[in-house]
């Protein structure tokens, strides 16, 4: 390796630069400050643990996700985190286990081997709520509202999330009674929305004609809140359960309409993402701009299954990184003051009174090293003291 | 792995509970705010990233101590930073070029292979500065005093800080004229300050009686101020350069003294931390009660130069971690407002008024359950609106 390249950064793992730098810090306290003050408790978990507890039930997506190293001191396996939920399930589980309800926070790092998508980084910031132990409706309900109030802390013009819920697919297609083999394909189809294709695959293997027109409408069944309607008819003579699932969306829906009537609520009832983990309400957010969920969470009930407590659980994480690509983070604008130091302890005094103050003071050799660094301002001798001159 | 001990985190590895995590954060949030008020930019360099650019010039301790994995995308070395300095030399260097002086902070995570001492975690966080492009010892005076404002941010009860400068040991055992593998042996013994053993050596290795009496010196010139005149007496026949360094440390401690009455400054001429990369002054804090530095930093005007850029340098990094371990750091106490929703959009609003004016505010089925959560205060509906009564 050169001079030349020796700076070079691996593709999708980037450096942040003072301009992208402090819009994210900011954005990360407003964030940690929301969860505060609606009661969640912040932790720090750790960068890197075992892959025995790092990769629990998250499925294969996250395991071909995550760096593996030695450890030095056991010779076991240890990740580095590309997802923090399993994380707090172990604490929730375990350090921090608490009888009741327990809401936790956290902000920091996660590293992904592979960019998990084109335009995605490969050590994303992330934000994030999880919320233990309360398995009704007003937990998801909560969660939803506080990734609509971290969409407003993040500056995003419209306030937009999609909704979706696994148990619908779930009920249908254990109705639908097909070898898992052929329900995989069935998936992949579903996740891509591909509809000749999943005609073609209901033709073939669904012969309970109720149910393979459920199965034939559920990629279309996206919208407004008329959807809901329309999928409580379709799925009343098939499952329950489904129309269960339903009526839990149009609960939730009802609360945040009422709390945020500029929110824009869009339902998807084909809806996979984190089907694997998920049990319940999925949701996440878009923003104009970013093809991607700029956050993305649901209910996932069995994760502390693993380490002997399984709790109802419900979270999202906002991906901070993302936000701030879209330049929608600004910096506070504040100004430069400048002096050339005289060593005396009258002008120490003065600039610590500044700096207390909140303003930001530099020193250099002299005035015009003062202006290379973007000083707007200067702090001069004057008979009985020091003030600032514009510079 | 069983349930029983799939939750145990590696040894010196640690997760960090709500009591511990908010400290931390207030804390990494106070430092930001003062290096940023003392002009420094924040950056947020990456978790990990091509150990070619990150293993440079630091020396075997560092490389021991950084995990590496395989970049998938390249498939190169990686390292998992365990420094974060060489990070913001290469910044410096290149994405972040400046013509003149730059000041660079951060905050974060660096991780180890193995802990750095018997107390210390594998995982800290850090908070540190880095100043680029200014040779003078108004830097190091600069550099060290915002050493002891990160010390009083922190809420030590004193300001100590041990002052150094490795061109001493440099400028004498130049003058000594020994073999390397003699002088590797020398600076061993310097390093646990084994007198018997230096005595011995320097009987059988140096033959200029000038040179022989100050190494003999050298692990004994430790103390207040009075060390400095003492070695500047001591130095001047042998080694001009090592009296050129007594007198940076004399000119940067009159500062210093002026501004910060109050601090301790202790001096150890033949400290020799961070000898491999430093060129100049090093200093570290301790803090009662805590064997390891809390603080360190120090001059290292060689680091841009596998960049491309060689520029004079000199910064400090504090141990987040270690500070919270000494228990120094308080989280803001803080009351917690329980609600039981009665799904009325008046509540909702008195709930959101008492967020946004910083309370903590949370909701339970039941005044049971909020009892439980810790709430000392419980919201109640009275004729006109609602009240907050205590729990």
């Amino acid at each position: 390796m050169t001079y030349a390249d020796r700076w070079l950064l691996p593709d999708g793992i980037e450096e942040i630069l003072p301009d992208e730098a402090r819009p994210i810090e900011l954005l990360r306290r407003r964030l940690l400050e929301l969860y505060r003050t609606w009661g969640y408790e912040m932790v720090i978990p750790p960068l890197l643990e075992y892959t025995d507890s790092l990769l629990i039930g998250l499925g294969r997506d996250v395991d071909l996700l995550t760096f593996k190293v030695t450890d030095q001191l056991t010779g076991r396996t240890l990740g580095i985190r590309a997802d923090i939920t399993p994380q707090t399930a172990r604490m929730d589980a375990h350090s921090y286990k608490r009888e009741g309800a327990s809401r936790l926070c956290y902000a920091g790092h996660v590293v992904h081997t592979r960019p998990k998508n084109p335009l995605a980084t490969r050590t994303p910031i992330q934000a994030g709520v999880e919320f233990y132990g309360e398995p009704g409706l007003g937990a998801d309900t909560e969660v939803v509202s506080l990734l609509l109030e971290s969409l407003r802390a993040a500056g995003l013009p419209k306030l937009h999330i999609d909704l979706g819920h696994v148990g619908i697919y779930r009920a249908l297609i254990s109705k639908a009674g097909v070898e898992p083999s052929q329900e995989d394909a069935f998936f992949a189809m579903l996740q891509r929305k591909a509809v000749a294709e999943i005609q073609a695959w209901v033709a073939d293997n669904i012969h309970d004609k109720a149910i393979a027109k459920v199965l034939l409408a559920l990629p279309g069944l996206a919208g407004g809140r008329e959807i809901l309607t329309k999928a409580r008819t379709l799925f009343a003579a098939v499952a329950s359960e489904a129309v269960n699932a339903v009526d839990e969306l149009a609960a939730v829906a009802d609360v945040i309409e009422q709390r945020y009537p500029e929110a824009e609520l869009y339902f998807d009832l084909g809806e996979l993402r984190g089907y694997h983990y998920l049990t319940g309400m999925v949701f996440a957010a878009f923003a104009p701009g970013y093809g991607n969920p700029i956050a993305s969470g649901g209910r996932y009930d069995h994760i502390g299954e693993v380490f002997g407590r399984r709790r109802p659980a419900t979270g999202f994480a906002v991906d901070i990184t993302a936000l701030s690509k879209l330049g929608l983070l600004k910096a506070e604008s504040l100004g430069l003051v400048g002096f050339v130091d005289d060593n005396s302890q009258a002008q120490w005094q003065k600039v610590a009174a500044l700096r207390s103050d909140g303003e930001r003071v530099v020193s250099a050799a002299s005035t015009d090293e003062l202006k290379a660094l973007g000083c707007d301002r200067v702090m001069i001798k004057t008979g009985d003291g020091y003030e600032l001159a514009p510079l």
